[in-house]
């Protein structure tokens, strides 16, 4: 494995300059080095990193301590027993008397090779949007014209390796043009988010003192507005979910032989998953809406300002109407329930002539503020203990089959509450300055996202405040096959670190 | 691939012999021969034989042409270009006035390796059922004791190698005990049964003179009466298909950022399949059961004669409850629509946190006498749009996604119509006194079987009249993971041919 070599090759010692333009610092930077900086952003895309591997994480977090450290940050890998590290680092700048933290997480989802037109951890890089006609190119050369519309196709190139693409070159500029930074700051890599950063609080506990001085926790993680506007966002949703599986007989049947006898789990299932919702996809589940937290004044003025990007985002995405009848910002204020999968036999070429013994369903629950992750899976258990099912933790025994005409499996998935930032502390408005100076004009505010973060821990553990930076292209694919980042956002995001780590 | 040798080895010239017991050479001889009887048979299951790999299918016709010429057969390869030989055989006895055709298929279902606990082609014998507790043994040596109990694993060792496993001893055993066959025999093996036949009519139609003198077919597959009791069927069901998906975004779409805005496939098939039953499981398409020919007086004497298998079926299937409160029998002489695979992104260790583009169901129809295929095809698609669905037969492009809500891509599957037979033909008569004579006791005789074979061809085609005759064990995972059949199944297979080519 190389290590992430010209960034850190390139690095000066660090000094106090005489003009203090980050961003100007930041561009210069990127386009004399853009060609470098691809290749070892995608020589980090390289490195598989699905939590639950440990070894893939662990090289993952070795090479970017070394990244780190090579800049002169002081590093440390945080442990727990048996789950991934932390990448922690702090750079203490003499007479800064703010502490800026900067979360990154450097796992990614998992990937089925067979959906991906390129291999998940082979970063592959496109002369533009597959879907928009991009053939495949070789990475740069030194020098070599690079076009903005590239984009780089591998798991966690947008979610969440892109921050980290462009963080180490930010830092090489600034160093390179001996400008310091105006703040202290805290790195903190995260390898588990992908997995429901289970340890995360327990890390935050552990390393509390890690972690004292900081004043603000920038979030750099997730796309930015649909519109490709900058954006800033002050609340994510809380996340958890469920898998659902329903039984037909104890081995699937020949559906000749049984068909029309013998109960069919897919109907069972069907007729479960209908009850979930109305017509409108609106969810029917009692309760469901009932402990959102009601929006605010400040919400609602930020709402009412946002562009009206819906029209467009659904024309792109070949949607004819969009669920519930009002604009996907105001949407994300609200609970979600989504079928994310579903699985019995097979379908196509591998269709088979059967009554399956079973078929699943796996469900996401998106969570609001007022919204406790146990308390709404319950209540969607609730829902199907009403359908008549009976509901299990484990596969039913033969006993259990044979008391009970319908029998749904349900295994509860980990995850955590939403959270939400004031928009109006001073720290947070010097955030929305530096981003309106760096990319000319003002971003879009959100006070909240779709995605989940685990925020609630820094707001409600540590009782910090926290903002989320987005950088990524916002159809990046993101827990999907043929995730990838647009080159135009890896250099939005070196200009507007640029003006963050220089930010008066 | 060595030869099935040693049935050929063994055969001696035919001759008449002074004992004309068909049943009681055919049960000597695999107890004299058992071992190597199941190894020639495993042999014969160790060749794929997916109907649309020509190859496979044409390396498993040179092998069962090779057997049946090795007996002093005139065999054949009935060619149409590009697809499955018919394996065909002719073996005119003199004297004999009525000839019996023996049809057999030696393709089999498709078969996804990662659901089976053995690999597919590779068989496996097991000490009894593997939900019984078998555990895996070798095949036996010659002169070893053979538990009746044991079976094999593999593709098409129930459907429809068994026959063929039986076939070949009980010719041996004949000609071993100098024992004529009291009529002429035509062997039709036929190679894409599986992928719905095709071509048989029109294998049916070139070669009409191959079968003018034909005066039964004997449809050697499918399993025994779910009692264990030796079954005679006089109908079988019709088959077709549908597969539906169902739409929603362009792409995959992370369900944080997009759930409660973007529609989601999951839901809207679970809504089209739920609109397709009542709760009990009865099709409430409109028109399903209209065209369903009634039952005759014949028919409805035989069924108030089965044995009542339900209860004990159901409770070795772990069902506490059957669909639409009828005995199975009665069950399978309704058409039948069956959800036989569902697909939409993944469940379990690659589920992600998205909104699916796609969702995908397939279904099966099975047919009774009266159904035609594509019209009840219509039935389905007329209530699809019915649900509000725009039905087309290709990948939406982005025009047609702008301008419906709902669209669901219908693909509609080959197929053919159910047959039954006249229960009361003298030659029907003689067939049902050799297998009683062979079983020591009545066979089931049922008016309608649950699975499909293409019988209609044959009975309106060719004008003759046809009788299936199962021999697999009932729980033999036909068309399923882990198909197999029990040993004393192939006994009795040997055995009912040995009465069934001696019967007077």
């Amino acid at each position: 494995m190389r290590r992430l070599a010209l960034v850190a090759a390139l690095l000066l010692p660090g000094a106090a300059a005489a003009s203090p333009d980050g961003v100007a610092a930041a561009k210069s930077w990127r386009e004399a080095h853009g060609a470098a900086i691809l290749r070892d952003y995608a020589e980090l895309l390289s490195l598989p990193n699905v939590a639950s591997d440990l070894q893939d994480v662990r090289r993952n977090a070795a090479v970017l301590r070394d990244a780190l450290a090579a800049q002169g940050v002081h590093t440390e890998l945080l442990e727990l027993d048996g789950v991934p590290p932390v990448v922690f680092g702090r750079l203490d700048v003499p007479g800064a008397t703010r502490t800026l933290a900067l979360y990154v997480h450097y796992d990614g989802q998992p990937a089925d090779p067979t959906k991906w037109a390129s291999a998940p951890w082979t970063p592959t890089l496109l002369t533009r949007a597959r879907e928009a006609g991009g053939v495949v190119r070789p990475l740069p050369r030194d020098g070599e014209a690079i076009d903005p519309e590239w984009r780089i196709y591998a798991r966690s190139a947008g979610d969440d390796k892109a921050p980290l693409g462009a963080l180490f070159p930010a830092l090489a500029a600034l160093r390179a043009a001996g400008i310091r930074a105006t703040s202290n700051l805290v790195f903190f890599f995260e390898g588990e988010e992908e997995a429901g950063s289970p340890h995360l609080g327990a890390y935050l506990e552990k390393y509390r003192d890690h972690f004292a001085s900081v004043d603000a926790w920038l979030f750099l993680d997730g796309p930015v507005h649909p519109s490709g506007r900058p954006l800033l966002a002050f609340g994510v949703r809380g996340v958890t979910g469920l898998e659902v599986t329903v039984y037909g007989a104890t081995r699937s049947l020949h559906s000749g032989h049984y068909g029309n006898w013998a109960p069919v789990p897919g109907r069972l299932l069907a007729q479960l998953l209908a009850s979930f919702y109305d017509d409108a996809g609106r969810v029917a589940v009692a309760g469901f809406y009932d402990s959102v937290a009601p929006l605010g004044e400040a919400e609602r003025a930020a709402l009412a300002k946002l562009p009206a990007s819906d029209e467009a985002l659904r024309r792109e995405l070949g949607l004819a109407e969009s669920e519930g009848g009002a604009p996907l910002a105001e949407r994300l204020l609200l609970p979600s329930l989504t079928i994310q999968g579903l699985a019995s036999a097979n379908v196509g070429a591998l269709a088979q002539n059967v009554i399956p013994a079973t078929a699943t369903a796996n469900l996401g629950i998106r969570l609001v503020k007022g919204n406790d992750p146990a308390a709404m899976q319950e209540l969607v258990e609730a829902h199907v203990r009403r359908q008549g099912f009976f509901v299990v933790r484990d596969e039913p025994d033969l006993a259990t089959r044979l008391a009970h005409p319908k029998i749904a499996r349900i295994v509860r998935e980990s995850g955590y509450p939403a959270a939400r930032t004031a928009m109006d502390l001073p720290v947070m408005r010097q955030i929305v300055a530096a981003t309106t100076r760096a990319v000319g004009g003002e971003p879009v505010l959100l006070p909240g996202m779709g995605g989940s973060l685990p925020i609630y821990l820094f707001t409600d553990l540590l009782g910090q405040p926290c903002i989320i930076v987005p950088v990524a292209n916002h159809d990046d694919n993101q827990h999907a096959p043929d995730e990838n980042l647009r080159v135009a956002n890896l250099w939005y995001a070196i200009d507007l670190y640029g003006a963050l780590l220089t930010m008066p």
